[in-house]
This record gives structure tokens, sequence and C-alpha cells, in this order.
């Protein structure tokens, strides 16, 4: 029962115990046990974390390492076996931080760590001082006379909770999106807020902001720095602070590109699962965790499945989305441009919470249709052995896929053990050391094998009905 | 058996246990349970160290913060009931850091986190630039043909070992220490290493390093930078790196001060037992575990003591010592103007490993003396219910103490838990949040304990003999 090895790549030994002519059931087990030992046996999505890391470094949309990026990702798609491997243009706009510094005038001098939010527009150059009034949610201050606020510099400290899954970020994320908004209408001249993390280092850590009307300099403090603020204004009532930020948007538009490339279907190669991620970064680390780590999972689930004796029955499609991070836009453009093929899309799946393992997979379609309920359980089986509990079928997708959820596909979700995750986000700590390599093969092994088993899936998933489609 | 409660301070009512009439070794026993308890029960160390960070800041000798936090430890001795409060005016010179930066410029481009060096010349306003010369060690860096490090930036990649101890620093300082002086020597340009420190966060380690004839700019990357630099030279053979440090020496010497407060002895007051730490902090962080940690432990252990219904037989002598970090000149100072004094000193402990607890005590002094040695063991009995273990008589003082030392003054050392210390150690993480109230609470009750058996004992503990007066 000796099987042949597809293609020139280095093939594990693992790959020989295909075994055909079983039963379906049977072999479906037997190929996901040999995906799953080429994954966990396999250093490669960490090193490709590292070489994207190292090679391209930061990457917010349109910079210079996001082209170069790109041209990586087409190196390396190449390089792994896919094919079909081809950049789609999409125009992003740019923002750069400049400097950025921010201190405590009084009643004492203190240095604070800050890191503009992304959009945000920067200062005078010798800065704005005010006196700080501080609040502890977007709802207290949206409570607060106008009186309170006009001339000060508003500060939200909103501690986030530590949590396996993103509800310590959900609680918080809107003080970072429409805090500066709220901040500017009622006249206050600039805005801070504790870092969203979960982190104590002295690192401060940014995001995207609503794009406003009135834009008022915004920025995130250390939580460190938030603390400390916090005890001098319980204590003297009053503390003044200057804040510098060099931020501003580049007139001209950039290009970037979505970067695509696909393991052909052997039966039905016009019937495609998508697995994505997301190429661009903050430009404050270097994208190891978010989404480097994203990135490696769905390359190393398409080397991984090109590498089969026998490939899926569908075609498994990589996208490496532009601009997750100030807007989507690679998304959008993507979802835009394909729409006219969503029907052909059969699932989609997004890595996009880091390098940590899955421990459960939910999905979301025709939650009606019994065949396609049976064939998510079947799915959800192969992934028991990795620790992965199936969940509801009330699936989120990820910003990007969030898209073509839009558009009625199906979405898989795979979720990932956050509760490091925001130690690190959208922080200068998001370096390649934070990649645990023996995890990150964990949850691609995961990955891989819940891809493989819808592209090879004797049916669909259904569609998202039309009341589901709008992501939240 | 009721007891008077000393001053006005307020007084828990542990106090009420001590019995009198009882014999010495149960007397002994029931003064330090009252000692231990009212240090356990008490949140006050840690606010030490916050109204000290939080009031001064960043405190370099000589700087503004230096400035304010003699008046803090002024007034916070006089609110805690020491007397004889008063300041000892040191000459010290002042170090600027200026901005910094410094990025790989080829094959890449990467962002680096640096800190210099304390003491460290700038580079001219446009920086240097030059190529990657890396070593592991400045054994090896000695052994390396000047041609190969003529023009270039020398980089050393000395991973730091976590311990318990200090012994991880103490086999990698030498590499901060010496080799910029090793490197400038062979012609190098500018030196770099990898921080000096067990995280893994994006933020770097200062340090002071050895005066040296001919400077060079010399910084301390961060841990995942100096990974990511080590990974790029590995791969490719060379990398390029620019460096900019605005660091330079003011040229007028500045006036600091030690700060001296006691609790004067009940019965031999001219006798001294000198509880030192350092008022100084870098300029990176705000210094609360260095030495923050060790203020407060030694403010609270005469605190502790001074509010006694008995004060010790001895004083009990605060010190707390200007500008350990740029070259121990307070200490030598206070040294000179007491040497003459320096039979008075019976012990003297010091406080500058952090705010985790103490694991074991051991001593320095007349170890041939059995009186004296019975003295140390009756010592540390007292500190066996708080969990410390006796250790040998070999203690090593801190660089404050250690001028004592040279002068003959027996050392009490008290080893704190050093495991995380080393993560924040000289750098911008060094915040009040890394200090955890109830485990500073710990380590201060250990001191005070140790201390007031000190001032207690009904002998001495002899000399330092002359062959172990000089520290290492």
């Amino acid at each position: 029962l000796g099987v042949l090895l597809a293609g020139a790549l280095c093939v594990s030994p693992a790959f020989e115990q295909v075994r055909q002519g079983a039963d379906p059931a049977t072999q479906a087990q037997s190929t996901a046990t040999v995906v799953q030992r080429e994954a966990l046996s396999s250093r490669r999505a960490f090193e490709l974390v590292r070489s994207l890391c190292d090679e391209a470094g930061p990457r917010p949309a349109g910079s210079t390492g996001d082209h170069a990026a790109v041209l990586w990702a087409l190196r390396t798609m190449g390089e792994l076996g896919l094919t079909n491997v081809h950049p789609e243009k999409v125009e992003v706009t740019r923002w750069e931080r400049g400097e950025e510094r921010a201190e405590i005038v009084s009643p004492v001098g203190q240095h604070l760590v800050v890191a503009a939010l992304g959009g945000s527009v920067g200062t005078p150059p010798r800065g704005v001082e005010g006196d700080v009034v501080e609040v502890g949610s977007v709802e207290e201050l949206e409570h607060l006379d106008p009186a309170a606020v006009k001339g000060k510099i508003v500060f939200v400290d909103a501690p986030m909770r530590r949590a396996r899954d993103a509800s310590g970020y959900e609680e918080v994320v809107r003080v970072r999106y429409e805090g500066p908004r709220v901040a500017a209408k009622l006249g206050g001249i600039a805005f801070l807020l504790r870092s969203l993390g979960t982190d104590h280092d002295r690192i401060a850590h940014t995001g995207g902001k609503s794009k406003d009307e009135h834009e008022i300099p915004s920025a995130a403090l250390s939580v460190p720095d938030a603390e400390m603020l916090h005890r001098i204004v319980a204590e003297k009532r009053t503390a003044r602070v200057r804040i510098t930020l060099g931020a501003h948007m580049l007139q001209a538009p950039a290009e970037s590109a979505n970067v695509v490339g696909d393991v052909p279907g052997r039966e039905r190669p016009d019937e495609v699962i998508v697995i994505g991620a997301h190429l661009d970064s903050w430009d404050l680390g270097v994208g190891a965790v978010d989404d480097g780590a994203g990135v490696a999972i769905a390359l190393e689930t398409a080397r991984v499945l090109a590498a089969l004796p026998q490939r899926p029955r569908r075609t498994v499609r990589v996208v490496l989305f532009a601009n997750e991070e100030r807007g989507l836009s690679g998304a959008r453009a993507y979802a835009r441009a394909h729409a006219n093929e969503a029907a052909t899309f059969v699932a989609a799946t997004e890595a996009d919470f880091g390098g940590d393992a899955v421990y459960a997979v939910r999905w979301l379609g025709d939650a009606g249709n019994a065949a396609a309920r049976e064939r998510f359980v079947a799915l959800a089986r192969l992934l028991a052995p990795l620790g992965v509990a199936r969940g509801d079928d009330d699936a989120s997708a990820g910003g990007d896929v969030g898209q073509l959820q839009e558009l009625g596909v199906p979405i898989l979700e795979l979720r990932q053990d956050g509760t490091r995750y925001f130690d690190v986000h959208h922080s200068a700590n998001d370096t390649v050391d934070k990649i645990d390599p023996p995890t990150l093969a964990r949850a691609a092994a995961a990955f891989a094998t819940a891809v493989w088993a819808a592209a090879e899936a004797d049916g669909d998933f259904g569609r998202v009905p039309a009341e589901k489609r709008k992501v939240q």
C-alpha cells in the first residue's frame, strides 16, 4: 500500500502512511493524521514568520516594508509549491508616526511612553499642553459637561481584562476607536487612553481609530504610565501633560497588493476554500504575532496540502490581504473583485489571532441543512486529536474574511488561545522571539486539518443566511 | 505585663505582645515576632516606593529628580520618626542621555531599540555607520585580529542566565563594563551589547561602563533586537548598522547628598548599625525596583524599630546614598567622612536587590570569634519564621556598604530573590507596578528583624579581617 509522494518538496515519512481503499471516514482520519504529523513535526511555520519579519520588517500599508513583504510572499508561495501565484493590486492611504513624546509637566515632571493611534493627526511642533480630565470609559466621557472637557486633555483609563478569547479586548476597544471622536466633540484638545494591552511593559499599544470629522491628536499610554498618571490625578487632583506627535497622513495614495496562491483541486478545481491572513503590520513591532503567525499558518497549510500524495478535491487558496490594520482595504478590494465568483467559495477561514494553539472550531453556514451540519461535525471530529473542541454554528470571521461572509461564504473559525496575545498586540514588543515554534506548528496543524477536510468534503456547507451575513 | 507604646506613630496591636521579664532569648524571639508582624501587616514600604517614584521620578545623580528625592528623603525620615535627619553633601558628575536611535541599514532596514551606557560619549549628530563584527564574549573580542575590528561596530551577543542570585549577571557584566574599552582599543567605532537582562521586552537595559582613555559610543540593544541582529549576521554574513547617540557629560559638577537619619540607641547610642540603600536611579525608568525598594526597606526598618515600645540598644542609622549608579561617589564620600568613626559601626547591611523576599542571611566579620559567631547564629534564628536560611560567613556587601567593609565594618547580607530582578533592572520597565506590596513587606520584615537583632545584641561581631576587607 505504498503511495507516491507528490511534487519535489521535502516530505516527511508520515506521508507514506496514507492508506487508500479504506472507507471514506477511515481514509479521512488517516489523511488528517498525516497532515497533522507533518505540520507538528515541522519548524517551517516558525521559519516563515522569522524570514518575513527579518527580511521585510515592519510593514504598514504602502511602506517599503509592505512592498518587501509582497515580494517575499510571491517568492515564498512559489517555493512552497503553490500555483497561480499573483498579486492583486490595492490602493492604500499612508499614515506615518513621526517623532512622538509626552510628559507630565506638573505637579511633577515625569516622562510618559506614548504611541499615536493609527490615523491620528499630529500636534504643532511644540506640542499641546493641558490639564488632564480622567474618566473610566467612553460612556462616562459622554456624560461629562462640555465645560469640564473644553481645552483639556482627555484621558480614558480603562484596564483590559486578560481572556482566552478576544472578549477582554472587545470590552474596551471602543475607547480607542470612538474615544477620540467623543473627546473632540466635547472640546478636548488631545486624547489619551491606557493602552489596550494585558501586559505591564513600558511599551504603548497603537491601533486604529475611527475617521472623524474633527480630529484631535490621539495616543495610547503604556500601562505603567497610565497607572502613574491615574495615581497622580487621584492624589493631586490636577495633572498637566504635554504631548508632541509628528503623526500625519501622506498626501499621495500608495500601492500595495493582496497576494494570492493556490493548491489546485484534483477533482473540483473551480470550488475554492479560502484561508486568509494579512501581510501588513503596525509600524512599532515587526508583526510577528500580528499577523506574521497567521501568514505562516496559511502558507504552512498550503505547503502541507500541496505535498500530500493526493491533493484535496477542491482548490485551497491562500489570500494574504493588504492593509488589514488601517481599514481592511485589501479585503474589501478582494471581495469586490471576486463578488461574482462568491458562489464558488465553499468556505473561508482566517488566521489573525497570533501563534498560539487552536482550542475550538466553529462554523457559520446553513445551520438548517443537515448534510452541511454533518460535514462540519465530521470536520470537527478530525481536529479532536489536537485538543480542539467542537463549538457552535455561530462562527465569527475575522475582519478580512468577514468581507466574504457578507457575500454568503460559509466561515470556519479556528479559535486560537489569545491569553498572551494582547501582551504584545500592536506594540513594539511584537517580535519574532514571541513565537514558540512548536506551539505555532500545533496551530498550523489545526488549520491545515480543517482546510483539508473542507476541501475534501463530499458536499458543501450551504450559504450563510442573509440575516447573518453582516459582520458586527 | 502591658507595655507602653513609644512615640506618636500609629502602632499595631502586635506591639502590645512584647513581654518583659522573660529570659533574653525568649524576649528576643518575642520582639522579633512583633517586628515581623508589624512589617508584614503594613503597606507602608510599598507606599514609600510609590511616593518616591511618583513625586521625584527618575533621579540620576545631580538631576532635578535627584534633588527632589533628597528633599523627599529628608521630609519622609522626619515623618517616620527618625532623628538627627540631615543631608551630607556629595559632589557628582552629570551625564545626560539625549536622543538616541539605531537601525540596521542593510541588508534590510530594521529599527533597533538602544540605550546608551552610562557615561558613554555621543556620536556626531548624523550618527556613525559601519559593518557589524559580532562576538559572543569580551574574551573572544580580545582575541580578534585588530584588522577585523578596525572601522567596525562591535556587537557582543552574550545572553544572560536567569538565577535567584546575581550569578547570571556577574557572568556577563564584564561585557558592559569592559567591552567598550576593548572594542575601542582594537579600532572599533562603536560598541553594542545585548542588554544584560533576563526579559524579552523591546526595552534596552543601560548601566555603567568603565571610564576609558579612548571612548567610543556604547549602547545596549534590547534582547529582541539583539536576537534579530544575531540572526541577520548569522544568515547574511554582514549587517550594516547606524547609531546616533546624544549622550554627553555636563561640564559643571553638580551637588547631591547622602541623606542620613537615626533611631537613637537606648543604651549605647554611640554604637551604630547602618542600613543603606541608594537614592539615585537610572534615567530610563523611575527606579522603583533599583533602588526605590531598598530605600523603602531601609526606611520601613527604621519606622518599625522607632515605634517599638523599647528602642534597640544601639543606634540604627539609615543612610540613603547618593550616586550609586555612576560611581559610588556618595558611599565613598560617606566612608571618607566617617572613617574615624568606623570602630563605632558595629555592623552594616544594604538593600539594593529589588523588592522580592529574603531567602538567606550571611555575615562577614570575625569568623574566628566564637561569641561573635554565636551572635550571628542567634540573629539568623530569628529570621527562620520568614523562610530565611542561615548562610555562611562570607557575606558580600553591596557597592555602597562595601565602602564600610573596607574600613573593617562587619557586614550582614540579606539575600533577596533576584529571579525577576534582571527583567527590569536599569530599564524603562523599572516602574512602580513591578513592586508587589506583600512581597516587599516580607523583605522589609527580614531586614528589620536582622537590624533589630544586631542593634540589640549583647556584644559585637568583631571586625572584618584585613585580608577580607577589599571588595571584589
